[in-house]
């Protein structure tokens, strides 16, 4: 999508912090980090929200989940604990108009999640 | 998990609000819930969060965010916007150690997620 700032992340048209890719999703530091460890993870298809997932989705869904792990372990806070949210729409707050899931650890999280 | 209340709930030893069933997830309401609408939607498969998911049970984890997407359309929340959430350990807050991801909207949510 030619406006999506995600989109421009992932044809390196916007600089970011990448620290996980493959063919399918990427994973990039947060440039406004809420706690010490803010990574989002992305499908580089361009699917707005879990409201647009296809059924032929689920599997890269599944997959950016095992790249989570894997991140929370390189990063340190398999351990110490962290949380996963993905925002949809203006009650979620969501700010950007791709799928994205936050990962975030590295202090202890507060318990307000809603 | 014979200790494992959302393994209780899984086998109907514990009652719950079930909103959806199939062979190897469940959603039912959370009983503290934090938003007019709160569900929780689990592997039936005991696995403790994110850091425990082998690669094989990305695929239900897949299906847990389509049948996320079909529950946020069926509870009214599809359009006016919704929060995914899924806590690991200490730093998460994670209350119960079964994997679980919080469905909650119906309200606008606070911007803090982390």
């Amino acid at each position: 999508m030619p406006d999506c700032i995600f989109c421009k992340i992932i044809n390196r048209e916007i600089p970011s912090q990448v620290v996980y890719e493959d063919e399918e999703l990427l994973a990039f530091k947060d440039i406004h980090p809420v706690a010490p460890v803010h990574v989002l993870a992305i499908p580089k298809k361009h699917v707005v929200s879990v409201n647009d997932l296809a059924d032929e989705d689920a599997e890269v869904v599944g997959k950016i989940f095992l790249v989570i792990k894997e991140l929370a372990s390189q990063l340190g806070i398999a351990e110490t604990g962290y949380r996963v949210v993905t925002n949809s729409g203006e009650d979620g707050g969501q700010e950007v108009g791709h799928l994205h899931f936050h990962l975030i650890g590295g202090k202890p999280l507060g318990r307000k999640i809603g």
